[in-house]
Order: structure tokens, then C-alpha cells, then sequence
């Protein structure tokens, strides 16, 4: 089986450490590629931002396709062009957001999710309510620390991560905790076994979802909404993206 | 007053007839610039246009706050790009489906959406939970006619939708229709005296919400969620849209 | 057009300051008629005062009606009959409350409404959940000041209202203040100017939404629950209001 | 115990009519009054009517106080004035809407209101959501059968009313009814006895409440949102209507 | 008019307690019966504890309709096996959790549970949900409290618990209290004198609207849903549950 | 890895069947064991059957706990037990609506469930609320095949199945259907092939999530809700269920 991991941002360091982190968890016979999209920005962490690297993971989409992958995770915690991406793709396409808050309610009757810059909060609320998580989501907290700072070796991320994950449970009641960027994959593990409660990376749950769906048969359904786009012109910059 | 009206397809002749309809509504002394973008699909019927759609756009809102424009109109039915524009701008930015579902709610109880396609049912329901609407939305019904099809002088589309507007009233039990495509502006005003109950086309109700908000003093809340994108770097096709 | 705004407590010196307000955004041809009911309560600060007040309102709506008025307001926060009095125009009738909420979503993901007495916190949040608006709706704040206190130029209500709104935006997280009373129109500038942020009241926002709908031509749907009363007797010392 | 049973229309023919049917299900030392209000409509079929019911039906509550009652019942489907009478009573007080929803859900999974005119559809919705028992009900059905029209034994009321019952159940998986108008009280042992289904009536379902409440001790909250009305001046027609 | 009344629990002192309180609420003519089950758990503070009270409840609902009784009360805040008890019943069931949820509905806007242990406020929440109630629900306390505790007079469980009731009316703004255990029956009085407020027990509630029901000449519906469980065979210890 | 897979009924044929469809999609390394309890029903379709059928289920975690079980699947779509299973076991526990449901919505905008009994179907919503897939779910739909009629070669199970699975897509509009018995997993692939849309079997979604959680290093949350079961004393028939 073999799954293409996107990282919609194009910061190249990012990708190769989550992929490896998804390579981890992988079942034996499952090949993970990773990459970054060609064009788009550097992190993802506004409405713009997010809007800006859709072109991009589209266009490893249809790559995706055309190479003939079995399943996709697309890993920044906004889930940026799952829908149209799902469009594209006959497999299972799975966004790390949509994939954590799901494993998350699994095992807990709620949770927290911790994340980088509050700017951000109100999007990870939005999936919560599309995913049908809100019930289970008892508060979105941010470290108020960039995306890309989390690369940062001389900087306290995990430190402030970490104490943030025990605010969620000491003040919020959750139960578990949702790691809320693709960046954090790597500090998982260390900050579960620091704060003794499950918490979710969405790189390693995306991974295993589109696994299980792949194992199962089971495909981006083709009726209705999620079928192929209508073939059309495009124009300017993006006419490479006009499909036939 | 000077509102920029944003056919985010690039199809001009849609343009201008919705400009000349966002026109006729405009107060005096209200200056409507009616643009599509230099790049991006001919029409919008699937995410994936709607996605690719957006980067054209958002490049529009950027001229358009270099420009010193005092608000936008955002004129496809899916709203696309609504908060990342909202980020850019200084003014309000105003989406056709949000204006419309709003308006709609103002004079009536209940309302149907008669929209194009039946694979974009799925993204007005959801503008509709977005915006609070879904209590006031009775159904979302699709005529099937293609975006471009609205143009053709040919076509029985306007019968079409008329017909479908009839539907809505007599077996979902709807007060008021909300038509669902900017292209559809043009025949507002003669399917409501046709079938006897308000019509609400986003287009001119977009332009008056922009309007109002302006001659209220208010524009788009700039703490939080939809403050300006911070800077950063963007790589390949995209790089002209880096911020600094 | 001819817009009468009806403030439903009878305290004329209210009705005047608010018309002021509503005068100073109606645009260029459009003319703010303001009166008090005849009958009712001074104040509206309970259930009791809200249902005692509706009558006196109706019976402006209906005079309203005979002199062909094309839109109505209806000045207090609770928006008292407002269904009712949609019964009886053909035009658009827009509650305070619903104006500005509808307004405040549009230009920020989230507002807190901050308001007189504690006790009439309920009510906003009924009508939030009715018009849809709850979901925006981060908190009711009470500032306990009377709504005629509001009018004592001694008392310090415009310092206790911007305090509140600063702990609205600091505590709530909200990104936008929806004033929950037509006495607070006059202090919306200045508090806005103070506070940094969107401040949104009711009155103006709702003529300009009244306004808007009637240069599109809209007007109350007539058929379904707001179709006109049916004729009855009516008895008592309120036969006057039997409908023929 | 003394409970005062309000209809709240001044159709004193049927006051009488469910004040029989309230007493065949009191207990043993519970002494039930019904009255009509003094002044209002002859019968509630719009939110205009319900609104001018409220004044009449707030004075007897009024007096009722004085009188000493221990509860009272509001008795029209619209619960009209409910939260003004709270206002204004020590023990509770109950609508026929509210205690027939609310008893319909402890004995069945789900309930469809069959009620009089279409037009009052929404108001029932509305108080089903409301009071929270929107989850239970699968549908508000009319057999546009006027409210007075109930009386006229030539009608065939009951026959038209027991067949949308049928359907309610058939159609709508209901299990249980709810009858969607005090006028109907008299039908409703029958109406069960016929389709073989519970069928709710509200006018002795708020009795029974109402009993039980003063049985437990427990009247009406007094603190926050339902506290007496503040005393202030009352013009005009309604001047009486002040409280001091 | 008998009614049995069954705590899930085997404490039998308990049992005992509660009917006592049960009998001083209950109308002449109505006799009421306490049980407790034959087999289970000594207290319930789990999902596992509740699941296991279920088999004998079940078997006390089953000899209770050989019996003839009317109606019956499960007398434990988490309503186990209410709705299967209801497909054994003819009659009415009430959970005290329902009853005192709805009956506080009907005199306060807003209320608080009151409860033991914090690990089954969850289920309180649920509870709240699935009747409609979550609406008015501001808060889940516990007051860390075990059951059994509840019955060592040296243990200050009444004062916690009244404490407990304060800071839900200060902290949590909630105008009534509901107590969340049927142990707790005894102390509702008195709490309520001492706090100023309305307290709601629902073991008496429950019997209120079992006495209710019963003289409406209702019982649980039984198409759908909760009809009668079909006969099937029954293996190993539970062999005797089998139904023919 | 080692899954216990625990059919909650009694009839070990159906446990054979189920446990065989989990086995081929389990992973290379993941050893399935499927057990029926010792107690308890032949089949479950009503709310009696399943409470009944949880102590037997209880006895095989706790069973499983002690022989060392990484991960358990709950084989019926009603999910018995679940909650109360959780807090016997430190690893996961999935049901299999849960599985179902979740999966479906990963790659579907929405779903039908199709299921055995009309009686059982209230069961499903009420799960789909719990897991908070209601937004997924277009419709439970009943074929009335009662679940041990699965298991006749002679009944026409399997094309009344499709038949119900072919209305779901054209009436419901739903674009994936979930199976709602275990009994159905063995047609799974079958269905999906006729029907040209994902099916999605609960079993062997379950058996994959399982293992995701168990790779991922994921447990059930120990504090809070889900928390080990106080120890106390247990009566009767069941006291064998106390718990130290």
C-alpha cells in the first residue's frame, strides 16, 4: 500500500520530520511518501495562508493520482482543500485535524486541542463542527508560538506545550489531548508519558485511518459531492490546472 | 462610495450582467467596479474550482485595499476565499450567499435555496450552518443547469428555475426563495412577480449589506481571527502573493 | 422612502435621541419617522414591560400601514412583536436586536452583547438562538444600569458601557460589541473610538437594513406564518384592535 | 390547592368546555377556576392575536394573586405571555404547549402535533424548541379547521382531526400525539381510544403539572430573569398596567 | 393508584429513605411501593455499577406488571435501563434525573445539577441531552461526595451539598438547583430553605408525574420503539430473563 | 497485537462468521479472538435485549483484561456496554456503529444506515448523536429481517439488503451506506460491488481502528469518566461483578 503525505506548507525540514514520525506508525507493506507542494507558503497560519497553499496540494494530488497512490493524508491541522482534494482522489484522502479529533473520541469522552497561534482557534472550532467533534472538544488553547518556531531547537516549544496540555486537563476537564499542528508530531509521545494522558498527533492518526480505509476497501465515495470536477477552462497563472 | 464587486469566476460577460444588476440597486453617490480575476476556472460547480478560484480573488482584494476601495462583494454562491479576503481587508467584505441567506431571514420564516447543480448542495447547507442560517433553510434544490448554461439566450433556464422556485414553495413549505448563483441575478425580479413571494439574489444583496456597513462606520474586526496575515515567505507560481 | 421607526416605550426624549441617530446614516431621499406608542410602559426591562408594550407598537405599525409607510424599525433591544407586526406590513419590519447581530456576524467571527440589567440577558440569548445568531454569541454582559438612567447626563453610564465592552473583548475573546440597548445609539462612535474595535447598535443598523430591503425591493413574505390576521371580534379595552 | 386555569381568548364557551375537562382530572382538593380575560382576541390564530391576548391574560394573573392561587394554566397552544405570567406569579405557571410536549416525552420516544390552521405551525416549532422538545417531535400537522370552528357541533372536527392523527403516526413514525389546541381538549380520550396511541392534551396535562408543583413545594424561580417586574409608569389605554 | 418505586441500588436503607420521602409528596389514593433489586450493586458511581443495576431493576419492572402496579420511579440520578424498563411497562416509567430536569424547566430559566461524584457528571450531561434539557442546564457539579457517604449522619454531606447549591447560583447564574442523587431526598427541604432558591429532588418529582400520567390515562406508547421486547431464547445465569 | 472480539449475543455461529470477516482485513502480526459471552440473549433488537446482554459482555473484558488484550471490538450495532467496557479496559474498545459511523464519514458527505428492525432504529440515531455523526446521516432505514434470519442461506436477506441499500442512495441522497447489524458483514463487499457505493461494515472497521489506537500507543483515558469502577460490593445473582 502506498500513502502520499502532504505537507501543505513548503518547508521542507517540516516534511521530512513528520513523515518519519508517519513512517513509525506504519504497517508493515505501507510505503509513505512525503512531500511539500511546489508553490505556497513557507507555514499556514491564517485564513490566507491556508487559502494560498490549496493550489499547491492539488496539484500533488492529481500527481498522486496519476502515480497511482492508494490513500493521502494531508497534514497541516487546518485540513486545507480536503473536500476538493476528495474530488480528485478515488482513495481515501484524510486531513490531520479531521483524523486526531476522530481517534481522540475514541478513547475519551472529551478533549482539548493545543495549538500554535490563537489566530488560529476559530478554525480548528469551524472542523470541530464539521467533523461533528464540537461535542467532544472542551477548548482550543493556544501556546502563541509561530509554526515554524516549533522547528527551533533552542526554543522552549515542548516546554510550553507541555504545560499548556496540563492547563487543558487541570482546567478545561479533558480527558485526552489533540496535538493542533503537524509540526508537533515529533513531541507526541514524550509529552503523553510527561502528562499521563492519551494525546493525539494527526500525522500518525491520518496515517493509520487511510490505512484502515485502504485495508477495507473503502474509497472516496464518487456519487454526489465528491465526484470528479466538470471539466473547464482556466485562466492566468493557474491555467495548468484546467482539467479535461 | 466605492464597492468592488468580485465575479470570482473568469468568465466576464457574468461579470458584467451582474455588475449592471449590482448597479441598479446601488445607492447614489455608490461607485460598484465589478472585476474578475486574472486567473482561475471559467466557472465554479465543484471545491476544486472553488478552491482555485481563490487566489485570483484575493489578489483582486489586495489591489483593490491599494486601491482604497471601501468594501467588497464577493459574487459566487460558495462565498469562496470569505475570511482570507476578510483578513486583507480594511472594509467589510461581503459574501452573495451569506447576503442573501441573511436578507432572507429578515422578511421571511423559512426559505428554499434553487441553486445549479446538485453536487453543490452540500457547500450551501454548509454556508448555511456557517452563517446561522440552516434554522431559517428549508431545502437546497438544484435545476441541474450548468453555470455557463445561465448565459446561453437559448436555454429554458429561466422556465427551469421558475419551475424549481414553485416546487420550493408548495412542497417544502418555503416563505421566501434564495437563488443560488450570481448568475442568476439577472431574472430575480421576474421569477418573484412570476411566483408571487420574494426572491433574494445575493448579488445586490451583497452590494447593500456592503453599503450599510460602510455608511455605519464599520468594517471587518481586526483582532483576532481576521487580523492581516502575518508575513513570511511563498515559493514557486505563488510567490508574488508573499506578504511583508 | 419613508422608514418609521418605532421606539415601543413611551419615553418621548428617548425616541427623539434615537431618531437622531437613525437620521444621521438613513441615506440622501430616505426619511426616519420616529414616535412612541400611545400606550405602554416607560421602560422595558421584563417579560411584563416587553408584552405590555406590543400593543401600543401594533398600533403604530397599523397607522403605519394606512400612511403608507415602506419599512418599519422597531426600537428596543428585545424586539418586542416583531413577529406580530410582520402580520400586519407589507414592507420590511426589522427588530434591533436581529439588525445588529446579522450586522456584527458580518464583519466579525464573534461579538458579545453588552447590555443593561442581568435580567434581561435571557432575552438576548432567546432571541440570538432564534435569528440564528447564537453561534456568534460569545456572552450577554449586564452593566446594571436602568434604561432610563441611561438618559441622566450625570450618571457615568458611557464609562460602565466602554468597561464593559473592554472586558467583553479581553474575557470573551469577542471580535466585535453589539450594544443591547436603543438607548446606548448615541454612545456607539465614541465607544467604538475607544475601545478599538467594531461597536455595532441596533437602531442605525437597522435602518440601514430596512432601507436596503426596500431599494431591493423586498418586502415582508404574505404567504405562509405572516400572512395578514384574520378578521375577528376582539373585546374589551382592546376592541379597537379587532381586524376586519 | 387552588388552581386558576386561563383561556386566554374570550370565547367564554369554550373556557368553560376545558375547565370541565380540567376538573375531571384534578385531584381530590384541588379546586380549579377557569376564567377568560376581559379583553382580546375571540379566538388565537396569529402572533398579532396572541400578542393583544397577553395584556387580558397578565391582569388575571394579576388578580389572581391577590387572590391567592397557588398556580395557574395557560390555557392556548401558544403559550401566550408565559414568561410576563412568570414574572408575576409565586407558584407556577404552566402552558398547555410546554406540559403536552413535556409529558409526550416521558412516555414515547416521539410525538407529531396535529393542531388548526398552518399559520401556527412555526409558533409551534418555536416552542418545541423552546422548551427543548424539539428533539421529540417529528412534525406540527393542521387541519386548517379554524379555532371556534372546533365548537360548532355540525363540524366534523373530530373526524378530520382523528384522520390526521392516523397519518401522523402512519407518515411521520410518531408515537404518540400531541393535540395542538385547547379547543381539543374534549377529543382527546377519544381520539386515543380510536387511533391506539397516547394522545396529550394540554389543558389537564398542565393541570397535573401544575398540581405537582405545588405538591413538591416548588413555584416559580425568583431570582434573575423571572423576579417581579420593576415598578414604573404605564400611559395611555394601558396605564393601569402599572406596577409599583 | 399504585406505584412502585425501585432504587436501583441494594442498599436497602436507602430504599427505605427515599420511599419515605416519596409517601409524603404522594396524593391520597396513591400508594406507593419501594424496592430494591435482588441482585447488583451496593451504590452506582459508574458505568459499570449501572449497567449491572439493570438486570435486577428489570426484573422488579417485570414483576411489577404481574403485580398491576401503575406506574414506576427507577430512583437513580443516571436513569438506568429506563428505556427497556419502558418496553416492559404498560404503565408509565419515570427516571428522577428526567423528572427533575423537566419539572425544574417549568419554574426557572437555567438550573444546576448538584451531584456526588465529578466521574458521573458526564452522564449527567448525557442525560441532560437526551431529554431535551441540555438548554437549560448551566453546570454539572460535584460536590465529591460518595453515595453511601450520603447516609453516615457524621458525614457534613449536607453542608457540602448546600455550599455546592451557592456557587451554582453565584458562579454558574442558575436560578434553580437539581440534586443529583436519589440519596440526596432528605436534604431538598432544607436546602432549599437555606438557599433561597428553588431545589428539585427528583425521586418526589418522579412520583408527581407518575401519579400524573396515571390520572391522564397514559401509559408508555407501545408501537415503535417501545413495544413489548420480542420472545428469543436466554443463555447461562440470565437464562430466567428470557421472554416468551 | 491480540483483538478480542466479543459478539454480545449468544449465538456463537454468527460470532464464527463475524470473527472470520474480521481476520482478513486484521493485519499481518494482529491475532483476532472471538468469544460470546457466557449469559445473556440469542439476538438483540430491543432496548431489554441489550441491557441484558452487558454483564455477559463486562465478564469478557474483564476476562480479556486479565488475559492481556491490547484492544476489544463490540460486535452489535447497538454498542452495548460500551462506556461501562471503557472503564474496564486500559486499552481501546470500539464499537462498531462507533466504527461504522466514523469511517463513513471520512469519506462520504453523508450516509444511510441500513439496518434489521424498524424498533431498533431510534437506537441508531441515538448513537449517531452520541459519536456525533447525526450531521453525516441521512436516514436509518429498516429492511425487517429479524437478526438470526441473517443467518438462513434459504431467506432472501442479502437482495432485500441491496434493495433497502439502493433506495438509501436515490431517496436519501446519501452517498456511502453503513450496515447496521454485524450480522451483514459477510455481504459487505458483496453489496458494495451491486450497488456501485462505499458499504461500510462496523466489524471490520472496528477490528482496524482497534489496531490504529493499539499502534499509535493510544489507551482509553483512565481519568475522569472512564476511570477503573470503584470497588463495592456487589448482590445476588451478579455478585460475582464486585468488584476490589
Amino acid at each position: 500500500m502506498r500513502i502520499k503525505l502532504i505537507n501543505p506548507n513548503t518547508t521542507w525540514s517540516m516534511t521530512e520530520a513528520m513523515t518519519a514520525c508517519a513512517r513509525q506508525v506504519a504497517a508493515a507493506g505501507t510505503e509513505v511518501t512525503g512531500v511539500s507542494p511546489e508553490m505556497g507558503p513557507a507555514s499556514i497560519e491564517s485564513h490566507y495562508d491556508e487559502a494560498l497553499a490549496v493550489p499547491g496540494l492539488l496539484q500533488e494530488i492529481e500527481r498522486g493520482e496519476r502515480d497511482g497512490y492508494d490513500a493521502y493524508v494531508i497534514a497541516c491541522f487546518g485540513d486545507p482543500g480536503l473536500s476538493a482534494a476528495r474530488e480528485l482522489a478515488q482513495g481515501p484522502v484524510i486531513g490531520i485535524a479531521e483524523a486526531a479529533m476522530h481517534m481522540a473520541s475514541l478513547i475519551a469522552p472529551s478533549f482539548s486541542v493545543v495549538t500554535t497561534l490563537a489566530r488560529t482557534s476559530g478554525m480548528a472550532w469551524h472542523l470541530a463542527e464539521r467533523y461533528g467533534m464540537q461535542r467532544f472538544c472542551r477548548n482550543v488553547r493556544a501556546c502563541e508560538i509561530a509554526v515554524l518556531e516549533l522547528e527551533d531547537p533552542a526554543s522552549d516549544a515542548r516546554a510550553r506545550i507541555t504545560d499548556e496540555c496540563r492547563r487543558a486537563l487541570a482546567e478545561d476537564g479533558a480527558e485526552a489531548i489533540v496535538l493542533g499542528c503537524a509540526g508537533m508530531a515529533e513531541l507526541c509521545a514524550a509529552i503523553g508519558r510527561d502528562i499521563g494522558a492519551p494525546v493525539i498527533d494527526g500525522v500518525t492518526a491520518a496515517v493509520k485511518l487511510a490505512e484502515s480505509l485502504v485495508a477495507l476497501g473503502l474509497g472516496t465515495a464518487k456519487r454526489g459531492e465528491l465526484a470528479r470536477p466538470l471539466p473547464k477552462a482556466y485562466h492566468g497563472l493557474l491555467r495548468e490546472f484546467a482539467r479535461s
